[in-house]
């Protein structure tokens, strides 16, 4: 008679809960998590199982790291610089003001050290972390009035988050913390007089542009920001290789994919806005350099007195310097040259 | 006694070859295979193993698409432009002068139909084609002198591929085959005025800097290069659903890091060239205006003839103008800030 085979225990049966930071209705970024799991169910002929809830489903969007710290869940996908209050090192792998764009974060964590040694701050909260997400540049936000001057920030009610309120506090701007679900109500009430939130895809969904016409760009504090994949370390280290591979890459795949799908529905997002009567306005040159010099100043405190913020932030500062000379070159002159086509009817 | 299990055949062992269009010194583009043989062994196990081989090892790196739909080998890594001659189509997979940038061809491969839209071509090949990696905009090249007008193009002698080359006749260029390892002995012999190769990077490796120290950019005719993983039709659809899944995801990852490590590198080297002399120089005005208009001319006159061009050409141009429109509002200006402030010495 025929040997039983032996089955070696490569692939376990193994189920995962990852939370989410995002609602379903954020298609685009809580899609992230969804990818993730698709991938690695397929790989693996359904073995390793990753369950995605939405945020509030088993914590709330704000806890999802700490949910994954403690053990509650195994994983979480959230954007970092939600837990910058901790500690503003969260910040650095998700974005922070004036930092890297898309492409470059993505060179910076691949292929200058940033993964290993964001992880070295991450393994301090029982964390290991990997990019799964970028949204590109966001726009800077809805605001009733145009906003012109240095001056007209001054006393200016803005629905912002975390690092970029604190620089904007610099400039008098008093910076309001509303969930996504209350910003409409309060905009239009005039409790607040502006808001950011995403990118034309994500923003239209909200209408901020029925109340509030002016759309402002660039989004300085976000102009790339990396979602996370954060795993609980024992449970990361207790993977089999094949599956630490398989959850690797795909939450590389995960990175590109988002942010495909974010430059595909922003480019028509924006014309149906514009269509809808949206103003695009410029911050002015003035606003950005004393934003730029007012973000400048934040760093410098932190670095004082914090260790690791000031040698993560001092890579991507090195980095980020010699980016903006490369990209300078030709990516960006081949993009000048076709929006100038694009601006002429050319295209 | 136990009963044996029931072992389903679901992870076949196979092993497949994929010859490499690129020789091992590009360790970029070429490392592109070696990645996506290694995420697919690791996710499987090592049952799905694919041999990787450099141009010239199995076929030259221009019959690589060929030896892939005759079945000689299951799969290939290549660049589709190089099979322009056959029939254009081939090309729009790939690059072609003006087309998107590297995030724009990924949101129109993964968002906008793209993929299938090319694999319906691919088919008639006997082959489906994955995004299996970007070089980002290329440079423009090594001239032994300033190019400033179109009347300088006239007579030029430039070593150029395909499709560009085909554009530049128009303007009065003289284009020339000649195979990487024998470029730098033309250039410096002058049998050749000018040639193109790739990005800082891989050109610093072949030298062309210490006798052509004129370095061109924008590289129009390749904005973004997407290199393509190309499979045997027929070798695809045997593959086990959990393959094909594995298999796409690895291609996924590998278009994300071929692009970060192009990024990455090419930032270094950009510096390394300058500080050995080489004088960084764009095309001007007209001449990128008269290589926009050569190029149209020459989409008009294949649109006139060859519906299958007509068709995936008209999608990405449909796609072009909006993304050139999103893409110059906040990404753009973010980009200019963060260049101003380079050139001013602020980062």
């Amino acid at each position: 008679s025929l040997a039983a085979p032996v089955v070696a225990q490569t692939s376990p049966k193994i189920t995962w809960r990852m939370t989410s930071s995002f609602p379903k209705s954020l298609d685009t970024i809580y899609g992230g998590a969804e990818f993730i799991a698709k991938a690695v169910s397929e790989a693996t002929g359904g073995d390793f199982q990753i369950q995605v809830f939405a945020a509030g489903e088993i914590v709330g969007g704000l806890q999802a790291a700490d949910a994954v710290t403690s053990g509650t869940v195994e994983a979480c996908h959230t954007a970092n610089y939600y837990y910058w209050g901790k500690d503003p090192t969260w910040a650095l792998g998700a974005t922070v003001p004036f930092a890297l764009n898309a492409r470059g974060m993505n060179a910076w964590m691949y292929y200058s050290g940033g993964i290993d040694l964001y992880n070295e701050f991450m393994a301090k909260q029982n964390l290991y972390a990997l990019p799964a997400g970028n949204t590109g540049a966001q726009m800077g936000g809805w605001f009733r009035k145009e906003i012109k001057t240095v001056d007209d920030l001054k006393g200016l009610k803005m629905r912002i988050g975390g690092f970029a309120g604190k620089v904007l506090e610099r400039l008098g701007l008093v910076p309001q913390q509303i969930a996504g679900g209350d910003i409409y109500a309060a905009l239009e009430k005039g409790t607040i007089d502006g808001t950011e939130w995403i990118g034309p895809y994500d923003d239209e969904k909200l209408g901020f542009y029925k109340i509030a016409p002016y759309y402002y760009y660039p989004g300085w504090w976000e102009g790339g920001l990396t979602v996370h994949a954060l795993f609980n370390l024992q449970k990361w280290n207790e993977l089999p290789a094949q599956y630490k591979s398989i959850l690797s890459n795909a939450c590389m795949a995960a990175n590109q994919d988002m942010l495909a799908k974010y430059d595909r529905k922003n480019t028509t997002a924006i014309q149906s806005l514009v269509a809808k009567g949206t103003q695009l306005r410029p911050f002015s040159p003035e606003i950005m350099q004393a934003c730029f010099e007012a973000a400048n100043a934040t760093y410098a405190e932190i670095e004082a007195t914090n260790p690791a913020f000031k040698k993560i932030w001092g890579s991507i500062k090195d980095f980020r310097k010699e980016w903006f000379f490369w990209s300078q070159v030709t990516e960006y002159n081949y993009d000048t040259f076709m929006m100038i086509q694009q601006r002429g009817g050319k295209l």
